[in-house]
């Protein structure tokens, strides 16, 4: 364990396929200060990435520095989400399909780079912690938290520590299965919950029923169909179309039924939802627990709330910083 | 904490919807002595059961005190495993369709007639911990355990301790939804894992092939078609009867769905298979770990070992008696 004297700041860093989100937490926990978001743009590489994030990483420090009139050694370290699987011992993400990085040593790259002290964590993972130290599961015992966005994961916090399972590969919700001859994934399975409730699931279905004859002004906020995504499916929510009702009211029951599965297995006490489709609101949460009371066994259901994210599209930056304390100090 | 001077054994009671297996354990841990097997007979009423129950711990007491030349006060108490779910603070059995018992305050029941304490727990966690503490999962940190019979249940081992969640209903493994469309299950919904997979539920679709026209010696074996149940299909898979081994074969790719929900969330070191079911052997196993391969990350996939129990039938009563003696002592 480290020594805490002198730390007043930790670097909380999100790396997410579509973007890179960073912050500084103050290191008793709190939102985070000198925030930047850059798109992450996968397709230029593995270097460019940690270029990138090197670079927002000094931004902040140098901002933060000027601010508080405090030097380098005000911080303690650098804490980092990332898509997995990965292998926190090494820092090192083994596969990631969504950023095309294999066997790759993130967290080295950033430690050295910047010259502090990292951590390497699954974003999911991340975003969860963040719910419990800051956020919706503020200091909870069991607490499962759900990240709905181009892929889905998922964070398990047990006994109040993350549940990293035996290979670090715990909380791969968005691959369980709901339909085990259903939709085909990416992953080339058929009926996992992700060929559902992902953003891109979301549109694909909206699509196919529109290609299908179904009458919408879906089409017409899309522009071009093929342009249609989930938000378009929201903002047609929004407006009222009985259309894109029903294919938010679709997903909603596909979660429901993941949810459920969870609520069997683990019987938490919370179960918070992140990304954007949580702002669809009562369009999705009152059919998502008429869904989940209908499937999970009673007892489990009743002791459960389901909410979405406090902290939003903080809940990474901010949770990156909590499991870099964790790790390094023991605890929050 | 209770002493533990001059203890020698704990009564181990498992109580299933077919049987009610009770046994006295060594308190340092060992297999059962005094073993005994009863049918539980529900459909007579609770009362018969509990006088049941509490005339075979009594038996099993007088048999060992006889044979070791020991008094009443060298039993530290009674463990209980029962189908729930529970509450194991009151030790009451809220609900159990089996068993027909609703609110039913088992634990005092056995503890006051008996004159010794009495713990209770549900009936899977009791022989997941029975396989922790001297089967096949000994002393790992992650142990999942699936119980195949008339329902299917499972148990959570983590970081060496029973996982029971927010209200005591963790690993309800066997309303898992693996097809949200599929077939009805007892409790009401579709597609759940045990409307597939448990024994009665097995012999419901090997039925059903042959009432399509599937030519199989099952009927043969059966004597009635209506009395055909797991075990005949199993007695066809060893005479080498193709249809029994499709039959089978499903079974194995439907639990394997369920599996890799659980290794994708849980991702633990060892899944214990209990039950009947697991006497199949390679018939079941291979292509389970196909199943489960296909579907599962590949990290938690390849760090999970995949195993019948140990401790076959004698489960349920050693981890009976092993979370009496954790819940009493705080250790094993």
């Amino acid at each position: 364990m480290s020594s805490v004297s002198n730390t007043e700041w930790i670097v909380g860093v999100d790396i997410g396929g579509t973007n890179i989100n960073l912050g500084v937490i103050p290191f008793e926990g709190g939102h985070p200060i000198a925030f930047r978001s850059k798109p992450t743009e996968p397709q230029r590489g593995a270097k460019f990435v940690v270029d990138r994030v090197v670079k927002m990483i000094r931004d902040s420090m140098r901002e933060v520095m000027e601010g508080n009139g405090c030097g380098p050694e005000a911080f303690a370290g650098v804490g980092i989400g990332s898509p997995g699987p990965l292998d926190r011992k090494t820092g090192t993400v083994i596969s990631t399909p969504n950023l095309g990085w294999r066997n790759f040593p993130l967290r080295d790259l950033i430690q050295n780079a910047v010259g502090l002290p990292a951590t390497l964590d699954n974003d999911a993972n991340a975003a969860t912690y963040g719910e419990w130290w800051l956020g919706a599961g503020r200091r909870m015992s069991t607490l499962v938290g759900v990240t709905l966005g181009t892929g889905i994961g998922g964070g398990v916090v047990l006994n109040g520590e993350l549940y990293h399972g035996a290979a670090d590969a715990a909380a791969e919700i968005g691959h369980m299965t709901i339909d085990s001859t259903g939709r085909k994934c990416k992953c080339g399975n058929y009926g996992c919950l992700e060929a559902y409730a992902s953003g891109p699931a979301i549109a694909a279905r909206a699509i196919e029923g529109l290609e299908s004859g179904a009458g919408s002004i879906l089409p017409e906020l899309a522009g071009d169909i093929q342009n249609l995504t989930a938000e378009t499916v929201f903002e047609g929510v929004v407006q009222g179309d009985p259309y894109a009702t029903e294919v938010m009211h679709d997903t909603a029951k596909f979660l429901g039924v993941g949810l459920a599965n969870i609520i069997n297995i683990l019987n938490p006490e919370l179960l918070v939802i992140f990304g954007g489709v949580a702002r669809a609101g009562d369009h999705l949460f009152v059919p998502l627990r008429t869904e989940v009371r209908r499937r999970a066994f009673r007892v489990a259901e009743q002791s459960c709330r389901i909410t979405p994210s406090e902290l939003g599209g903080k809940a990474g930056v901010i949770g990156a910083a909590a499991c870099f304390k964790k790790e390094t100090y023991g605890e929050l």
